[in-house]
């Protein structure tokens, strides 16, 4: 058992997938899906793979959704490169088409949503049981605004959480701080 | 076996002793601490007792250390709330005394230190085992170049982090941005 | 003449109003609106009268707006104190009914619309002259993504810029820093 | 007479020299320094001229100094192309020695100190007149921290700013937050 965060430099990378997600923002974001280990995922918009990553560590089960394939490959790689590939199941589709045929989930990322934010979450909260949770990370402005509107409508009480890190470089003359992108965090409990 | 972060409102506080760390900060600090379950922490300036509390949760054995008795009762009350108070020892001294009479343990954490920082940190960086970490958090801009410059003295590469974070209030016209006060995390692995 | 940005603490405040806009985020406002004093400029709820001081200051004329009479009352109080009442016109109005009557202006300060922000935009960008500018403070996510979307299509090219200050408070322990909520300003020249 | 801040893609730039400032800190610093048009600006550390610039524009005369020739030769360009070079006299110097020749200036920047800082700050301190102001911009986290104890040190009062500014660029899909490195701004009127 392990609570790690992978560090972002042990991430097989490539050039046309974004990603991974910032290890800060990853452990932020494990914590507002309050994962357990008893706990079905479903990760829309999965990337690099460095939140499926996370999930896998902890949960039970993750389904593992992107509708590029290059995504999908580099997710693969990450989990075989830490032996996680067994609890994840990866599907090359769109996000709201593939979330139309998993059943049974008790979390739900949603980290890109290829246009389609709105039905994906209506459909995945709707899926969800009562106490499951959905977390939307944004980097966009109107992907925070969106998601909180279509949670309240669902009637769900979202919270909003915006993050800026930065980070030092140790030099000579002092440590100097670079800011990552600002990334904002929406969650809510299925009610 | 749980994993969630406990929400600010569910800790007993008193005006008397600072805190608790918010919750977005306390799963900052978990991930830079890289606790594991057979971990033995040391949490100097334990405060409220919200990092104790997630120490409590997921490490072997926490010795919490405050010189305020206040800072010791609260600290004490939360664990009870929550039932984890058999894993902690409560020390009611100065964090370098303190210190000075505990051994084996793996991971350090200081958020408090009584205008002591660089002799904590040395005494308690020199009684870590190899591979075993410490994590100073700061919301004074010297805490943090004092940690940095006194743990590159030791030999150790330090890690500096700083998080902002803002929550949304929802309002009828929108959401509304708080901003939470920065904090600077500081973490060094034992080498 | 003078640069000076006037400091908080020097506004004459009530309670029932918000403000005055922090004395570091009325120095950008006045760079992003490119203030001269060849300027009038509409400002459409003006609160305490931090911005519409500041506009008194530097430009020609200005028309401030406010439908809450005790933002009226305080915004002249300040002007009076600082001796540039002459300079300013307060209309106690709805922004968008006041802005109607007001020919000629050659920049538009939107600090609060009351549920009006989009017809605010459209009607004062129309009146603008080529050039003038539109400048557009939010604190509510919502008020940013409706402004840009708005502008974009009456055919402008926003500029979105979030800036978050923390200021330091010189403790013996070091220097404290805490956080200024953050604020959004959305800004575009009339094409 | 103009109060504008020139953009920054506006400037002529060497891959050798860094810079300029960003556009808001520039406004903001010109607020800190509480520039006004009977200043004499000493402007330690020019870099790219950004500062500079702002300072040619609304002060009556400017000293700027760099000790690397490169630096001189991009803000003398930047001048130029300006129309503002008259009032600048450009000094390829180290600071402190350069300071050490210029009397009679009211306003004191710091935007770089080759490693002299607290000689910079003591020298340049004790040469203001009373209300005179002295500025120091600071990427590295010593600086800031070192400003202040040298400027309460010397019977100053700083105060501390630090500001993240993040700025949109429009997608199809929404304003993605881009951030720009954390500034923190010490300041101080002599007293």
């Amino acid at each position: 058992m392990y609570f790690d965060i992978t560090p972002n430099n042990e991430f097989i990378k490539t050039e046309k997938v974004p990603g991974p997600t910032k290890e800060e923002i990853r452990a932020l974001v494990i914590s507002k899906v309050k994962l357990t280990d008893e706990d079905v995922v479903v990760d829309v918009g999965c990337g690099t793979g460095g939140l499926t990553l996370e999930f896998a560590k902890r949960a039970k089960k993750i389904y593992s959704i992107d509708m590029n394939p290059d995504a999908i490959k580099t997710t693969r790689a990450n989990l075989e490169k830490f032996g996680l590939q067994n609890k994840v199941e990866l599907i090359e589709d769109e996000g709201l088409k593939a979330l139309d045929h998993i059943e049974d989930f008790t979390k739900l990322m949603i980290g890109g949503s290829g246009g389609n934010l709105d039905n994906i979450i209506e459909t995945g909260y709707l899926k969800l049981p009562i106490g499951g949770r959905i977390v939307i990370t944004s980097i966009v402005l109107e992907t925070a605004t969106d998601s909180v509107h279509m949670l309240k409508e669902l009637g769900a009480e979202p919270e909003v959480v915006n993050i800026s890190v930065s980070k030092g470089t140790l030099l000579d003359r002092g440590v100097m701080m670079k800011a990552l992108n600002p990334i904002t965090i929406v969650s809510a409990r299925k009610i």
